[in-house]
């Protein structure tokens, strides 16, 4: 009976970023992480989010219009709270420590824009071993040479969706702990 | 655009159990998770398990029959050591934890036999106001009165289905902390 | 050096219960608590709890009057939280999941009362191989017949005190999962 | 009766870093930690760790040799895989999330070289409004201006453990998420 139930896995990757992005570049990290949403959809992959506003409404906005299946990992305990593009909400109880479940159920990570939380976001998912694309996102530097996850610099949101596909059929790397 | 991207919310509905039952009740608990799975699924809901063996792969393996979704919520970090019946692999990194995570991604929860693992996972759904359905496995008291979720035991796996799915429909209740 | 560094390791007795007790045994868990948590802190070990306020407080107020070491895991981020007699007050930012830390950090636990939140509680310390006390609290029971920690129910406070320090020198035991 | 009981509050700093650094930096990082450690403990603030080897051993040794308090902050269930020189330790059973706990439970944070888990632990700081001095370790930049928590450069360990002190007495700023 196995044969004809099992499916192939699919390729997930996370969009993370500003759940409220403010200033001057608030409008473009949208519409990049629409756009970056919308890509990965077409490319194949499911979009994982942390399921609330900003740039994970975006990014899962994005996915849905090209018909692509959306995760929202939500920090409370309310299905309800996810945004309205999150096909499958998963309520995780875990407040910021859904950060970790939202990168690590991923096989890629695209960190578009993004303040504190989202720099925990990159921090977490290299820890796990998860390749992280960054578009308009921090810049993280170590003197130190070290082989595992990187982090890759995207220049426009079809470099970067175009990567995290790439990183994310590659899978996930042993991290350097 | 919302309108024709939103989708309505899918109602989830929890097996908890062994990942490794043991003893002469092994062969039973096992029939019993997969017809609870088979039958949630028929009632409409996915089923979410933490994805592993045992309880866990046979009530997926009976949802997957009835042609229902599973999703499976790991402990560790590769979502290969989904079993071959889960079609979503959420990879959490999180020990231990991930029970609770489990427990909060559903509408309701049934547990068929099961250990002290179990027992955790009862714990946390009721604290997490997810209703519990029992069949074969612990019994917990309290001397106080008190509202929000609570235990109910069902006798078979019809009896623990159909309690589960008209729970899950009503949905969370406030705990009582 | 470090011979004259190092210190023998402290025995830690979590007492867990009602953050808020209400109805006509408010009175009386409290004063358990507080009894239990003094003699805990006269049998030698520290009382980790928690941190906030009921049968935690009480019993961080009962160790602190024996001159005992009291130890308060907040689920929040702030050790302002912490109850007064805390002398070590741990943030974590975890929220709910702070009660694994809670039972984890100790030897022995004691439930005095308590609801769905303790409930998690008793059930995550027997998932991390952790016995536990309780008094005039949740009956936990399974069918099966399983090694590894287990649930002692205590009658009066002097009785839970003694088990649990009992129990807290044997240590920890292998769960069944 | 609370006044003679309770106590003044203990500032909190967290040295976090490799567990096993190898390469030709690994001597040196080693020693800035124990410097570190020692002069945090001569500046009158407990040291917490994770709790194992490498920085956090060196840490810990450190803070030991001045009279200073240690804590260790475990992934595992087991208090005796911490380190000789922990005085308290915390099992929590959490895994790499206890990064989350090392962190929070801390009003600085310094960190000693290190590599992908150092990363969570640089933004897991941030994320929860602890201020972060870095030693040797990563670089973490934004192109976006916000306010709360930053990471500070430090060029020797007097320089690293004088600001974390500094900070640690201006306590948790709110960050930016």
């Amino acid at each position: 009976m196995a044969d004809t139930l099992t499916t192939p896995r699919q390729i997930v990757v996370a969009v993370v970023g500003d759940g409220d992005p403010r200033g001057p570049e608030a409008h473009r990290v949208l519409e990049w992480a629409e756009e970056v949403g919308q890509r990965i959809a077409r490319g194949g992959a499911a979009v994982v989010t942390g399921g609330l506003g900003g740039v994970m409404r975006a990014a899962s906005r994005g996915a849905a219009s090209a018909g692509g299946y959306t995760i929202g990992i939500l920090p409370g305990d309310d299905p309800q709270e996810a945004n309205e593009y999150v096909r499958l909400p998963i309520a995780t109880g875990l407040g910021v420590i859904r950060n970790l479940v939202v990168v690590t159920s991923a096989d890629a990570v695209v960190a578009v824009g993004g303040r504190h939380g989202t720099l925990s976001e990159i921090g977490l998912a290299l820890r796990m071993g998860r390749q992280v694309v960054t578009l308009g996102s921090w810049r993280v530097e170590s003197d130190q040479r070290m082989g595992g996850p990187r982090v890759h610099r995207a220049h426009d949101p079809r470099e970067a969706a175009d990567l995290a596909l790439r990183l994310a059929k590659e899978g996930p790397v042993r991290p350097s702990t």
